[in-house]
């Protein structure tokens, strides 16, 4: 009967991340906060522990194949939804300043990083010193761009210059650690990265040509009126495109899920696609990657020194991408609130750098003791930056965010009178043509 | 980088059931079948044997334990949509007829199954008889559920017939299984699974009770008009009643499912939450779960009499099953065409006939050899139902047919021109206010 649990769990997830969003709304934070710490509650870091001591054995949630995978499926769809929601034109615009941003958003932290460990360990080497700088360097943007979604400003200048810059920061961040896994001696072909990245852009614009044609011409040819079949193409083609980035070009699924649906959004029937995910993503796949976070996360026993360091890489983790990322908008010309906010939308690390970390112990270049500051430093800059960019769009423009709002409850009523409709019409159809 | 290969896997199943689905529509056959060729094709039966055959190796879509998860939870949603679909007076009403038709339903299968095996083998022992005829007793109803909603006839009487039947004919095989089981000397203590069952029902009254006091409450004290919480506490809702079902009281999941549907649609904001299940069935789960059932199935290499067993064991599956339940709507005074519609809808076999069957084989009451005849008895069962079916209900109402698939493009398009409006609304907000 244990193979049924899993049921029990997604309830628990589904409930558990729908009443912590809801106390965090009330308590004035991103709802994103609400369901990541919903994971950490009822995983092994807190209840676990909890019951563990009480019990002697650990009650929880724990992490599975299963949740990682279909965390692995939310995170994809989040990005999937982001790029439909993105003005191409305005990503292009924001590419230079984008650019500026990711590179000091990676120079910065790689330094500092690397200072941090010279600072408390005199010994270290330089290859040591610079891949534990590597670990800071990858944002991780899809906590931000939810957040952003929620506070409504996905589509604004801002948005748009934090996803050019995170683009473009997993691209720096690939080959930087194919440099830094170099310069310690990894057998890693820095050309061969290169090459798969450009390949990867080639292969993006032939995809979204070949996509776009595909629709045209079904749009054309289809006198059918049946238009479920859009959205499900469309999901496949983004299944294909984070498989193909992932297993094919080496970079993140994610980014080729977004290349999907940016492709996606510009394609005929874009609009009526990117309204069919809003009800999967919210009903299943983000609440599993928001708990799944949490739940993955094990609190190592550390020593004060240890403590110490932790403390220093989270303030250098957050200083560094803050410091960055703003410093690149400003010479670009944004105002320092803009900038502020692009600098905090960049903060947020993931498993990413969790994978440098890996690589790094594989190499025994970083000591297994370092694992426990490092996810330290993910879950504090993960809940850190939707509370801070909340803080940073507020006041500015409350009638906005009211507007917004509106928006929402517009489409959400509207949604609910044609579905009333529709179950009018059936009730009427049954009524008149009798029971069978 | 094989973690990453669901991804190919999910987006192969997409386009090939939607593919197929279309194809199967214009040669005039459910959309059904198509989703379950599909599977067949990819899998190892077809692709995969004929691959091994040319190339000496597998090149196919493989089950795996993530894609039968989905599967499961694809069945689930399908029968929590079934239950918010049905009319609970309606039900009661049928409950009577649908005795009938699941008691004879099952004694009809089961002599006639057990007839087969002394036919075939005059010195089988009655255990063994039995237990055969045990396997033909068990109706899947999720395939028929799904091919009578693509029909539009899963609210009509015959709709409801069959989903009490079905309902009934879960508890009656149940109880059979464990007669058989204890004819056979198991240690299967018949007592407390009738207990069990009579438990399970006190226990969806009780939590139904417990549900619609509090959306009741919810509805009353919530001056908030985000929506978003209620399809998802009823989704937790589902899935806690899944597990219940199945895990405590060993009812299958998909009875806690439909139960759970039938509750909500009974409870405030019930056609609310309804409505909100079609994406992520349609565009996700469903496909996975015909894809699944096509995945699993292997075909054996079988000696001439295995054959010849085979299709008389598929010929006995159908018309016993369509004789004994046919007979019992007859007997209740239905229609010789209603009649002829419940026995049809009731043919389709499951992962029921392979528990029973794996319970006969693990007891050695059934030969091994006898699983190839039983997977393609399912397989044949499967396929053959929603064509018959669709067949059954052609003709009678061509126009009702007609209005029911325009009530759905209604919501369709309403749906459509929400959404178109509330991203006007959004444009017109960023106008105004400006890109921050």
């Amino acid at each position: 009967m244990d193979g049924y649990n899993y049921l029990l769990s997604l309830c628990v997830i589904l409930l558990s991340t729908k009443i912590f969003s809801i106390l965090s709304r009330r308590a004035q934070l991103p709802q994103v906060v609400g369901a990541l710490m919903a994971g950490l509650f009822f995983g092994p870091a807190v209840l676990g522990a909890i019951t563990e001591h009480f019990l002697g054995f650990q009650f929880c949630l724990h992490p599975s194949p299963l949740l990682s995978t279909m965390a692995e499926l939310g995170v994809i769809v989040i990005m999937f939804t982001a790029g439909m929601e993105t003005n191409i034109e305005e990503l292009q615009a924001s590419g230079k300043v984008g650019f500026a941003v990711a590179l000091m958003g990676v120079v910065v932290p790689l330094v500092m990083g690397a200072g941090l460990m010279y600072f408390f360990d005199e010994n270290v080497t330089f290859a040591s010193a610079v891949f534990v700088g590597a670990v800071l360097t990858a944002t991780s943007v899809s906590i931000t761009v939810e957040a952003l979604k929620e506070l409504g400003r996905m589509s604004t200048k801002v948005g748009n210059t934090i996803l050019a810059a995170a683009l473009i920061d997993d691209i720096l961040g690939l080959i930087c650690l194919t440099l830094v896994t170099g310069v310690a001696g990894g057998d890693v072909n820095i050309a061969l990265v290169c090459v798969k990245i450009v390949g990867f852009f080639l292969f993006v614009g032939i995809a979204g040509l070949a996509y776009y044609r595909a629709m045209v011409w079904s749009d054309r040819v289809q006198a059918e009126r049946n238009l479920r079949r859009y959205p499900v193409m469309g999901f496949a083609f983004c299944l294909f495109m984070a498989w193909a980035a992932e297993v094919v070009f080496g970079v993140a699924d994610i980014i080729g899920a977004f290349a999907a649906g940016m492709i996606i959004a510009m394609s005929p029937k874009g609009q009526y696609i990117a309204s069919k995910f809003d009800t999967i993503a919210y009903l299943l796949l983000t609440p599993i990657f928001f708990a799944n976070i949490g739940l993955e996360v094990t609190l190592p026993k550390m020593s004060y020194e240890l403590v110490a360091f932790t403390a220093a890489m989270v303030i250098v983790s957050i200083i560094s991408k803050l410091g960055g990322c703003g410093l690149g908008a400003m010479l670009c010309g944004l105002s320092r609130r803009q900038s502020y906010q692009i600098g905090l939308g960049m903060v947020c690390r993931g498993e990413v750098a969790l994978i440098v970390a890996g690589k790094g112990m594989a190499m025994n270049l970083i000591n297994e003791e370092y694992l426990g500051p490092i996810v330290i430093m993910i879950i504090v800059c993960t809940i850190v930056t939707p509370i801070f960019l909340k803080g940073a769009f507020k006041g500015a423009d409350e009638a906005g965010n009211t507007i917004f709002e509106d928006a929402f409850m517009v489409a959400d009523q509207a949604d609910e009178i044609a579905e009333d409709m529709f179950h009018r019409r059936s009730l009427l159809f049954q009524q008149t043509y009798g029971g069978e």
